[in-house]
């Protein structure tokens, strides 16, 4: 519960956009990650970078945790309250403040969703390319510094964010970055805070770049024997310079799956779904080149896809595969792992990861972003039996243990929440120190998002 | 002068590779750039890691500063000794480490060239595309966010620094990043040290991310009877999409400076050069798209260059514009600055600045890097006239706040330095000093490079 004295003085500022009900707290604590819910004392919807600040001014004060909010798509539990206190939900604040053509960028209220902000975008001949496939919040998405399909052309959200507004654990507002393009002067600061978790400052406001909406789209989707000769062509590839949008692995499961759930006909075997941007010419020059590839490396059954309806039907369904592989099983829940290995290893990483869920009592169909070496183990467990789920847990340990002996990553781009904490050691070695000492200087008395990412004090 | 403990301890450990010379010191105090040589009271050469590590142990117990050293291609005074110390020339560290051809990625040491690193990458099909223009070093390139020609279509160091090995000031030796393309665990630490000019750890490794060397290169280069114009070509190039690999902006003066240095024959006009990367069929179309926009858009006699020679001399004309600058004004010496405004402003910030500029007592032709909206004027003056080097401090000053008024940064990629310094306040507020509290965090006793980057404490 918050301190009365809080209470008072936050329901003074916000009136009805402070809440303590029951369902506001239990909807805030949870999100569609696996972890038992962990709701916050109370809620707060502010509207102004001022309210944020002087939210967090109040909340300082009290020594009350402040947890960043935004669509709650989240996969690892980054807004469990696991220490209580006042979850900021930053729906209301999703304006687009402004729109620069020439620049191509974008100012906007970090509770705008991705697809609301390229719907306001859509007459303009720009979008904003980052493509997480939930509809997530540029508020969340900075945070988590998320990616998804389209990182291998246009990058992550690291990549895609010029500036910053963020309040300070002391309620003082900092801007990072500019509209520059690039800049040498000083510390990235916005890089600090994209990929932090809110614990380091809440983000209110967000200069994003934008991308020419391309002259001409296609697709195409082929099947391969194996998942190396599949990944041996996604190398090649990009080797090549082929400027891919997506290129997207799922594995066999996923295909069935798929098929169950969308009525497609993909054979059973591993798939890569591919999209090409650029001039029409371009286009199909790209899917030329990829075509040879592909025979090259075994793929069969190339189909290309230019018109706009089966464009659409081939990523709806690459959408859906997460709801078609959780039809799979009636009754089921999902894990939702994520690594990212050199992509001279993701065969490797994958195919270990098959034998080892075959090994299992539960099944985990696979797919991923294969231009990254990112790729995710959507495990699938009875929520009744507990062994399901310990198997589950052992799985995603053992798929961020290979990740990490190859090289690679425990998150490519969920994030660490509750569910990456214990690698952070094993993955960073004393620069997980380092991490902590930024976090102290930053946000001394720990009031932001508390538990997270940095190690415990 | 180094303590009598500390200069024996360091000889016992590095023998000749211990220099208190006058000429050594000299060497390492003075840069590319116009400010007075501070030399440093030693220099060292070490050759690992945990030399580095056994040299800043040693000296964190003196509290002799530490300052890392590359190719002293800075132009902003970034080697500095200003409160004396131990400079680390890395160029012994010059190695490369491993280069993957699969995951197109390089390990290297600090003190490798760029020049040398693409020519040990040249029968690889691969090569590191961030190019400054000078021979700098990998590790310098880093420290400085450096970026250059290509910046438009690779991105700046930023972008393609994948992990580093750092020694802190505690002797600590942290890794940070991996080898995978993209990470969401935890802040990012590679972002933090890229750009942070030496001040909070000396980089000993660095994993860079290379790129296909592309099938086809093509450039061309055009006249405007505008600035704006130009400008304008440029904006609704990349709003097109078209992958540019560089376009580069050179004003009247550059041009006529260039044609009596390298017997070219440029109009006195406005010019852009342009490079296109890609396939046979890609660079045709991109060169036909890019003509017809810069004929909407005023400009004339554009020139297309497919041959290697006519290519390299143009590129070659480029490179040298600095040298051609210099000579056009005998005996004198550059002051070189650096600006970066959201592109939509660029054509107001170079007039504006070309005013300035001929309203002065000294030349100064402009170049830059158009794409990024990244400018240079190149002002010259006689340093026996005072006077001279007063009206160039004066300009760049104006330029510097003139940046600062369009939205745009005081460096977009020569750094702070000492040149910059005076505008980190103007530029971040507050943001400015939570670098400093960064600072403090991670190199407390500011061993690293003093006076550089943060506020003074």
């Amino acid at each position: 519960m918050l301190p009365v004295d809080l209470t008072a003085a936050l329901s003074a500022l916000l009136g009805p956009r402070l809440s303590v009900s029951r369902a506001d707290r239990d909807q805030h604590g949870a999100s569609e990650s696996h972890f038992a819910p962990t709701p916050p004392d109370a809620v707060a919807w502010p509207e102004t970078t001022e309210e944020v600040a002087a939210i967090v001014r109040l909340c300082a004060a009290h020594a009350c945790p402040v947890i960043a909010f935004g669509a709650g798509t989240s996969l690892e539990g980054h807004t469990s309250a696991v220490r209580g206190g006042l979850t900021l939900d930053m729906g209301r604040m999703n304006a687009v403040i402004e729109v620069n053509d020439q620049d191509m960028d974008a100012r906007v209220q970090p509770g705008i969703t991705r697809e609301a902000l390229n719907f306001h975008l859509r007459d303009s001949g720009l979008f904003f390319p980052v493509d997480p496939g939930a509809n997530a919040t540029l508020g969340g998405m900075a945070a988590t510094r998320a990616s998804g399909t389209t990182a291998v052309r246009y990058g992550t959200m690291r990549d895609n964010v010029l500036g910053l507004s963020v309040v300070l654990a002391d309620g003082r507002v900092i801007r990072t970055g500019s509209r520059a393009r690039k800049s040498s002067a000083g510390y990235d600061m916005t890089g600090l805070f994209v990929g932090s978790e809110g614990t380091l400052g809440i983000i209110t406001e967000l200069t994003l770049k934008l991308r020419g909406q391309p002259q001409a789209i296609s697709s195409a989707v082929c099947a391969f024997d194996s998942i190396s000769g599949a990944v041996d062509a996604v190398i090649e590839t990009i080797q090549m310079g082929v400027p891919m949008a997506r290129i997207e692995f799922v594995d066999a499961a996923t295909a069935l799956a798929v098929n169950a759930y969308s009525g497609a006909d993909f054979p059973p075997l591993p798939h890569l779904l591919l999209e090409f941007h650029g001039t029409e010419a371009g286009v199909v020059e790209q899917a030329e080149q990829v075509a040879a590839i592909v025979a090259d490396h075994g793929g069969q059954d190339f189909r290309w896809a230019t018109k706009t309806e089966d464009r659409n039907r081939l990523w709806d369904m690459r959408h859906k595969a997460y709801w078609a592989i959780l039809a799979s099983r009636a009754g089921c829940r999902a894990i939702v792992t994520d690594v990212c290995v050199p992509i001279s290893k993701l065969a490797q990483a994958v195919s270990e990861t098959q034998v080892d869920i075959a090994a299992s009592p539960i099944s985990g169909p696979i797919l991923g972003h294969v231009g990254d070496g990112n790729f995710h183990a959507i495990l699938l467990i009875d929520p009744a039996r507990t062994e399901e789920a310990a198997a589950a847990a052992e799985l995603a340990h053992r798929m961020a243990q290979r990740a990490l002996a190859l090289g690679g990553t425990v998150t490519g781009e969920h994030g660490v929440g509750m569910g990456k904490l214990p690698y952070m050691q094993a993955e960073h070695g004393d620069a997980w120190a380092l991490m902590g000492a930024i976090k102290r200087a930053i946000d001394p008395d720990d009031l932001f998002n508390p538990g997270k990412v940095v190690p415990a004090t």
